[in-house]
């Protein structure tokens, strides 16, 4: 047998393997978002992706291992979607873009499930010394993106503060989309909040 | 012995079970919003309350009993402050008066307590329903108060969208507060935010 039959055989199996920890960790990001903290523990994640327990253990011994996973998988996610590159077109309405943009980004999956691990720390300092860098980081990316959006000068500063007050705003929003469907309201928000960022930025 | 003698001795126990009731309430609501979902069963909230594990039980025999009083408590103090007749002073800045008090009601005790039950409705669809409508009163209870601390007309739809829009940033402020100390970034984006608001108003 040649090295290379060896390595052939390897490959599948670590494909498959990074596959399952991947199932794994979207049915956690879908159990905490649809179901809460609750329904998150490894076995009932493992059923949830079509797992066995066994396997399930192997990548994520622990609770424990299996949320901080997932706390750096979500942001991870969340840091993607704020700095994916979203080319504005010469005749958009540059602030709408930029705030719609803002509030999608705390109205999805993953920040439902950033919000479940956000709550459950209020009881683990451990957990919360994990976010706290995690959340800023993604707080600093999702600033760069909006102000990148807006096409505002880095020494704007009249946009830096519109752009962090529509990031809580967006937070916000996100928090109240979460007992139930608030996208009729939310889309009205949406439209003063950018009719106040056009007067302010003009 | 009297009818009169009766009640006078009937009304001190009747006042101590009272004032149990609200001891148990207040610790839940102090053990929700600094330590969480986990920390608020029954027994542990008669041990913090100081209150007999037995005398809580017959309070709350249920943990759910628990909960269900304590999202009424609440919402109830979270109306009280929102509907606190705060007398303006002629002079003042009626703009970030409206907006310092809508902020001020999602950063305190209660809304920390009310975002763990929150959080935890995510897998309890019972208790999202008890939820639901006590949000939406309060929601309405803050929107008129924020209204009548502006001195906006009731026919004002600038107003009224300017305060949705205010209430939204301040949820959004109040879950960033719940990681960690954020009062000094808050100060900035409250001062950003009346700055737009009057901008708005004018």
């Amino acid at each position: 047998m040649t090295t290379a039959g060896r390595t052939n055989r390897r490959e599948p199996q670590q494909e498959r393997s990074r596959i399952t920890r991947e199932r794994l960790l979207s049915s956690t990001i879908e159990a905490l978002a649809q179901d809460g903290w609750s329904a998150a523990t490894v076995a009932a994640v493992a059923e949830r992706a079509g797992v066995s327990r066994g396997a399930a253990q192997h990548h994520f011994p622990t609770r424990e291992a299996l949320i901080t996973a997932t706390l750096e998988q979500v942001f991870d996610d969340l840091a993607d979607s704020a700095t994916r590159a979203h080319p504005v077109p010469d005749d958009a309405d540059r602030v709408s873009v930029a705030v719609e943009h803002a509030v999608a980004m705390y109205t999805g999956t993953e920040f439902k499930a950033a919000l479940q691990i956000w709550a459950a720390a209020a009881s683990d300092s451990a957990l919360r010394a994990l976010i706290l860098p995690m959340e800023a980081r993604f707080a600093r990316a999702a600033h760069r993106t909006t102000m990148a959006v807006l096409g505002a000068e880095p020494d704007d500063d009249a946009a830096h503060r519109a752009v962090q007050a529509t990031l809580d705003l967006a937070r916000g929003l996100g928090l109240a989309d979460t007992l139930s469907d608030d996208s009729a309201r939310r889309a009205q928000v949406v439209a003063t909040w950018s009719e106040m960022m056009r007067a302010m930025l003009v």
